[in-house]
């Protein structure tokens, strides 16, 4: 359907492009584009990536010169790869670097150097024993510092203030940064990459301000301790920078198609920098972001994600020369006992995930709806405040989120000091450090269960709240919170029931005693895993990233195990993930791929006009004036009108776009003499010579598309929704017997599914 | 396009089943089934399954037991994929464990029990010690057993003849049990495979003889020490799998599209035991052999995956409870001056595969061609004695070749006694054992370097002349053994070079004297991948493959590189790999995704009747008699008919299948009373009632496709190409306003891109 391939002589020889200039000389500016919030026309896009190509081909064979054009026009797919992995790894670094110092900030200060974190300001430091890492002079508490006390109720309550108001100024910043310069780089943004990736135009949603202020917002969001994480925000990062490196070459920057297979690369290298996990983020950004995915893009997406991932590392952000965000490494297989204990938290995952989506969305509803909506900032300060209020009485919430669950994975050696290791060690051990045998809990241990279980209602409630606000924010960390603790709680009480109770039946084949039967950081892991699972609704993906992150196909089993779980019970409250939820909630029109549309209606059913409405809007090809086009455009909102032999016939010939019919008549109207308001305007190929009386016509068979889509009325609904989702189209024509009955829309085939779904809810169950 | 779905009133309203009975009381049986070797419509199998399954969610609502019933049938696509997992799991470890005992049966036999390998025979003696693991008093070669020496001359010939003497009765089984029982288990199996997955029928090709035949022979081949390997064979064995147990549920074997989902995942589950690559399997098949891979596909294949690694790991048939058939572990991370040869490994691995694969396609096709073809026995015969004649003396060829992959791929540990490890120690050496600094080689090292030259040359030979004999056939093993040995000796090279010159300005930076710089087993994998991406053009599933037999994110990058390198300079010589090459070679009817078609042609160009052709064979709605369409159906042999309402006016009302028609006239003939040659065929709705005078008339729109699929004569090729592709469409008819023009089938598109590709080769290039 591309309008500079459609134009060819019905003979079948291949004019070039000799006709093309029937009735101007140059081609109409913009002809071709999309407005904002317009659905792209996939097959044309490719259509004219193809005559592009072909045209470079051609050339390429002229001169020399031509030739390494063309090689280079070729290779600049692999060049926008490695640019965007070079830039979306290196902000990944600056911005957990950032994060690092800041969010240390609020409980302290590096003396010998400001910028340094806790942790570098003590690793310099040669003064700290192994023990006491964490302690060293250099770094000082603010209550050290201001009123040299670093204990007792005046240094607490100092701290405490501090630590708020450092939230609170993080907190208001990124809020009015977003607010004031870049609307866009608010929420996670996967849904409206989504969105777009469908064929959907945002102008400015991936554009340099966004970028900007997305990192920097970032940063100032995460530090201040509010319950969201900075993945789903990267992703959004790393799809600004393919934008913004799709704009230095014209075959990205000037087809939409084309620049969308950038982006779905630059998802993958987005997640490939999130976690660690480059082909993890491959297989998120093909089962959950991208629309089109061929594997060109998939090679391509792969290298992307491992030049991010390895600026990444170079940065080395978390000073251990991993690439993984979260390192584990168990010394215990798992037992098929164990398999209980990990569907249970599928299913804990599973219901999470429900009770977070709708909670969310009923809340973002609200937020839309009423006044709540009109003070973003009072919402981020409100918000913020309680968090910080809330958790820095609790060394789990107090802490960033990642470190809790890195902790929580963790599994504790002979030397780990947290009160989660607090077990009561048998004095005559002679075990080698890394295999412990299974202990009894200290008193560590069960303070460190009841501030978990208070974190994780806590993390539950405010997490409902946070996502969503107008400040960057993304929910991979708090879900994955949320299911680490509780996973750790399942997982410590199944290790004291083994310890304490190792005659039961169910231990007695797996357990004997002294020896290392349980690892609570597995259980944490696969409740990380279920959580996350059954708020996004991943699950090869998932399973992938988890597996990057921990290296070892042995846990393979209980991860999948979960994340199977926690999606069925999810699924079976309701079909969408969070990510779905958003984009409906905004009223974005997105074919999902996942969907099956399983009704039995006819593309008759579907078609405008409907019986009681005026016939359709339609253009003859000989025999409409430019006044008659201009009132239809006048009086119609429709974006494009069939072409057809004459209103009896109604045999279509053709489609054309408004804009396209805008922009042509307004520019013929000013550079062509002779065109008036009483002017024929002709889309047949052989216009005939206007008589000397009448006003000179207009040929525009150059705008009209000579191959629209059609399908028969008795096309079965589902085909045509298919034919949409394949061939990404924006509009198909109905005929019957060769005759043009109505048109359907993008819109329309997602009103119906709408309408479908909501009669028969019921229908969920068996897909 | 669902005969069942298709056939309601124009008026919009739902009419249920009523109408379907117009002309019989039952459905005539095999409407809507496919011929051997005939293409499927896609479009139709899918909107059969939707039917079905509403039939299901409507009945469901009726009784608990039919809600079951339902619920039973939504989940028969998890219980094949376990079936599928544990069967073909089990089949991989029976076939390890045999190939493993009847390859060591050719150099003697374990006297405590003759069903033992010498490895199992050698592990359950307790007499040996670590040093000469493989010798104990058990294990006895021919030799001994025979003439009682295991040493000297005649013990040398006696082992060699019954070496090539037990090599031909191995061989001569497979090829004979190949020919008489099972013709199509032979070759590796993938090329079909693609073409039956891309929607073609080939009856008894994943049928339950095949299964069985293949199994065995590829046992007998790969004993027979014959320069193939089992992974190819694999993927079909587990697609029979798939095939057997999609049978057991009507869903699957009623429904061509289906069933390819079943299948998609089986060759999932046969790439995951093969390697012991799980998530390398789902890439394997989404990437290389699946033609329609929905995201349900993605999530079920990885079940499928998991289940048969599992499987064959709970078999444990290598006996060190590894999933992977080649583990490996290096302890020296890799430099960045060592992608030069890495980059020269993948440059030798596109050579690789060019040669391999014009060498083997030019054999392959004399095979077909001459009188060789004729003789399949005495071939195999003939390269069992060659292969074993030569291989005999050449201990690198003498063993199977996945140990000798295996032996190339292994670091030099402090403990190996291979002649491969025979460097020259520092006496006073006192590292720990795992960190070996580099070291002179010793002559062991010289004289294997020899011998692996020898072998390489001999590989490179043989294989091209086994692949694609009649019997079962990979040739995975075989490249990766190729790029294994050219990888251990440019490895050895770089190794001496960096020991004997670590003062060059290449080395000084990265090797000290004394350190462990080079790893040449890291050589050997990296020329693995890059020979196996040469001949198959994979990227990212061969990546993941080779990453998860390490196990190691760190060594991405080199693995890249080489397959990256390997798959462009292959490129360069041809777009095709071998699967794509043997596809074309014998014929089948194979769209490929990856083809970009990118000519300026017209549907007009490719649709028949070309001009100088008669009309098109077409029906019209209600002025047939059966007579004329008995005739038509005599004369042509067109698979479909385009049905208009009169010949004069050439509108397209629908399409009937040649299929279809015959056996509705032959039902009718037989059924119907007062159906005559003379009695006139209806293909419209309201039939009128035939007057007592004239003969009964026939309706059949019953069998007419309401919605056939139409383009105008005006849309580009590439379009046409992209539908064909996406939509899985058998055949598409173009009109122009409204008329009739012609048709264009898969083998016409098919046609004009090998036209097309033929006329312009440079074209290549740019893709």
């Amino acid at each position: 359907m591309a309008s500079e391939g459609s134009d060819m002589g019905s003979t079948g020889e291949i004019n070039g492009s000799g006709n093309l200039m029937d009735f101007l000389d140059e081609p109409i500016p913009d002809v071709g584009t999309y407005e904002d919030f317009h659905t792209i026309d996939w097959l044309r896009e490719k259509s004219r990536d193809t005559d592009r190509h072909r045209k470079i081909a051609n050339k390429s064979k002229e001169s020399i010169w031509e030739f390494i054009k063309g090689l280079l026009d070729a290779w600049s797919g692999w060049v926008v790869m490695l640019l965007i992995g070079l830039l979306a790894g290196t902000l990944a670094g600056v911005i957990d670097l950032a994060v690092d110092w800041m969010t240390d900030l609020k409980e302290g200060v590096c003396l010998s150097a400001f910028w340094y974190s806790h942790e570098q300001c003590c690793w310099t430091s040669n003064e700290t024993t192994f023990d006491d890492r964490d302690k060293c002079p250099q770094w000082q508490k603010w209550s050290e510092l201001m009123v040299g006390r670093s204990e007792g109720a005046s240094a607490y309550v100092l701290n405490y203030f501090l630590y708020v108001m450092w939230a609170l100024t993080f907190a208001f910043l990124a809020v009015s940064l977003v607010r004031v310069f870049a609307p866009y780089a608010c929420g996670s943004g996967i849904p409206e990459i989504k969105t777009i990736l469908s064929g959907f135009i945002i102008r400015g949603y991936l554009g340099k301000w966004t970028l900007l202020i997305k990192t920097v917002t970032l940063v100032l969001a995460v530090s201040s301790g509010l319950s969201l994480g900075k993945e789903g925000p990267l992703v959004h990062v790393a799809c600004c920078c393919g934008n913004l490196f799709s704009g230095l070459f014209s075959k990205y920057s000037k087809n939409e198609a084309k620049r969308r297979e950038v982006l779905s690369a630059a998802a993958a290298a987005g997640v490939s920098v999130a976690f660690g996990a480059p082909i993890g983020g491959v297989l998120f950004s093909l089962e959950e972001v991208s629309y089109y995915f061929p594997l060109k893009t998939l090679w391509r997406s792969f290298f992307a994600a491992l030049v991010a991932a390895f600026t990444l590392r170079s940065i080395n952000p978390f000073g251990n020369s991993r690439l993984v965000l979260f390192y584990v490494e168990y010394h215990t297989p798992w037992y098929m006992a164990e398999l209980f204990p990990f569907i249970l938290l599928g299913v804990f995952g599973g219901l999470w995930g429900t009770l977070f989506v709708r909670g969310n969305i009923a809340w973002c509803h609200r937020r839309k709806t009423t006044l709540l909506g009109k003070y973003p900032v009072l919402e981020v300060i409100a918000v913020t405040a309680i968090t910080a209020i809330v958790a820095f009485p609790n060394p789990y919430t107090r802490r960033s989120t990642s470190e809790l669950i890195s902790e929580l994975f963790n599994d504790c050696g002979a030397l780990e000091s947290s009160q989660l290791c607090d077990y009561i060690n048998d004095s005559n051990m002679t075990r080698p450090i890394d295999d412990i045998p299974d202990r009894p809990a200290g008193p560590g241990v069960y303070a460190a269960l009841w501030q978990l279980a208070l974190a994780l209602i806590f993390k539950i409630v405010i997490t409902i709240f946070t996502f969503g606000m107008k400040i960057p924010s993304g929910l991979f960390i708090p879900s994955m919170a949320v299911g680490a603790i509780a996973g750790r709680i399942v997982g410590i009480g199944v290790e004291q029931m083994a310890y304490h109770h190792h005659d039961w039946i169910i231990f007695k084949n797996w357990c004997r005693p002294g020896a290392d039967c349980v690892t609570p950081g597995l259980y944490a892991m696969v409740g990380a895993a279920a959580c996350l699972g059954g708020v996004t609704r991943m699950t090869v993906s998932l399973v992938v990233i988890m597996f990057e992150l921990t290296g070892g196909l042995e846990y393979i089993v209980p991860l999948m195990a979960a994340a199977v779980t926690s999606k069925w019970v999810a699924d079976a409250f309701g079909k969408e993930g969070i990510y779905e939820s958003h984009i409906h909630l905004n009223g974005y029109p997105f074919l999902d791929v996942k969907d099956e549309f399983t009704h039995r209606t006819l593309a008759t059913d579907v078609m405008r006009p409907r019986r009681s409405e005026p016939p359709l809007a339609v253009l003859t090809q000989d025999s409409t004036t430019v006044e008659d086009v201009e009132t239809l455009i006048k009086d119609t909102d429709y974006n494009g009108f069939p072409v057809v032999v004459s209103k009896e016939s109604e045999r279509l010939i053709g489609f054309v776009q408004r804009r396209d019919l805008l922009l042509a008549i307004k520019s013929a109207r000013q550079k062509q003499d002779g065109v008036v308001s009483s002017s024929v305007v002709y889309f047949i190929e052989d216009a005939p010579q206007s008589p000397a009386s009448s006003p000179q016509s207009l040929k525009l068979r150059r705008i009209l598309n000579l191959c629209p889509f059609t399908v028969t009325d008795h096309t079965p609904m589902e085909t045509v929704v298919d034919i949409f989702r394949k061939l990404g189209l924006r509009q198909c024509l109905v005929t019957r017997s060769g005759r043009l009955l109505g048109i359907i829309t993008k819109k329309d085939v997602l009103r119906h599914m709408a309408q479908m779904a909501n009669q028969d809810p019921e229908s969920i169950m068996f897909n």
